[in-house]
């Protein structure tokens, strides 16, 4: 069928194999998820918002981890379900802009310039997400690559405000919340660089772009940690942190 | 089928005890996770990371016994479904590097240390695991040995960085602190025992793993407290410690 994996064919040691992947993810999502929501007094009030959206990011995509996991045994099982891998849009029409708030959030802006990056960021990614999706489900490959490229548009404006707007507020940051920051960059870069990997392979495209989900609430967590304790020394001294 | 439990031969009474045993982890890892998480506020915050790790390890585990449990029951009923064994190699690659880190997390040391240990601790438990996991599903016994056999170097050193390398930082700690660091470490090695025992029996095998993750979880908790008591006298006097 169009775009959709066909999972009856699968040899039982592949089935088993991507039985193993997807569990693998939504156990990751489930651990880095509770961390989050029960570390939020680690760091400074101001920081925990970011936390919060971060724990709810890692929330979402475990629940899509499930509903995919559940297609997928019940495809395999051919009991009248067809392996719905576009669950992945749906994660990440949620995922991808909360993940760019989180970003956001966890600098602790001035208001308005925070108000007036997140007003860009979050409907542009809502925007490649969107004009993505027709080309997932499309059969043919030249609706497949219009939508591609129409979905690469807001793609380069959001690379445009991380690494050109972006950089101008990471100078007034403390030294290593600045490099943190930069590596979280490169994660989100390299979240969507799965992106045209899942196009080909869906199973093992939300898989690698949920695992960085995951690492990228890790490093927000890290970045407010850091930011609470060039903040207030008592959340350094606390914790055995320079 | 290779590597895989023909759960359909099983007697009546057989299966009822493997459904007791499943279900008796699940109930434990459920029990210890609620525990844990509740128990934060006992310990100093600084210990509180390694409670907060120790719990989602718990927690980790609590999912696969259901996951095992499931597969269990549904290959047993005949729907079409394998007996997927593999799960515990899954946990164990979350859960194995999370015990090491909460090893070293609640000793709360220096951070050049901690970071030291951390950063060879984590990849060659992991190597550890993902060199086993080829062995676990390959059908022949001479694939299961080389893999077997190369699982094993991690695992050596490992041993050699908790018995030669930890033995260092213990003379810092507190007596009592010392005592139960050195319980642990037998403790993650008695769980690894259990490892090459469930290459031949796989349902018993990650029991048997998993008994020793809920007691690593609670002596985690012992040590914190020792160590809270130790740092701020306010901590033992609360509790009736001594």
């Amino acid at each position: 069928m169009d775009g959709i994996y066909d999972v009856t064919t699968l040899t039982a040691g592949q089935y088993s194999a991507v039985s193993n992947i997807l569990s693998f993810g939504f156990a990751s999502m489930l651990a880095t998820t509770i961390y989050l929501y029960l570390s939020q007094a680690r760091v400074l009030p101001k920081y925990r918002q970011a936390i919060v959206i971060s724990g709810t990011v890692t929330l979402i995509a475990l629940y899509h981890y499930w509903r995919i996991y559940d297609s997928f045994k019940a495809s395999a099982h051919m009991d009248g379900e067809t392996f719905n891998e576009a669950y992945r849009y749906v994660d990440w029409l949620l995922t991808v802009p909360l993940l760019l708030l989180e970003t956001i959030a966890v600098l602790a802006l001035p208001a308005a310039n925070r108000k007036s990056l997140i007003a860009r960021l979050v409907p542009a990614s809502a925007a490649m997400i969107v004009l993505g999706y027709p080309g997932e489900i499309a059969a043919e490959n030249g609706p497949k690559m219009m939508w591609g490229a129409l979905s690469t548009i807001p793609f380069l404006y959001i690379l445009y405000i991380l690494f050109v707007e972006l950089t101008k507020s990471l100078e007034k940051q403390p030294a290593e919340v600045s490099a943190t920051v930069k590596r979280l960059r490169l994660l989100l870069i390299a979240t969507w660089g799965v992106y045209p990997i899942s196009y080909l392979m869906p199973v093992l495209g939300i898989d690698g772009a949920n695992a960085f989900v995951g690492r990228q609430g890790l490093t927000i967590y890290k970045i407010a940690r850091l930011k609470s304790a060039a903040d207030d020394a008592s959340y350094a001294s606390a914790e055995g942190m320079h």
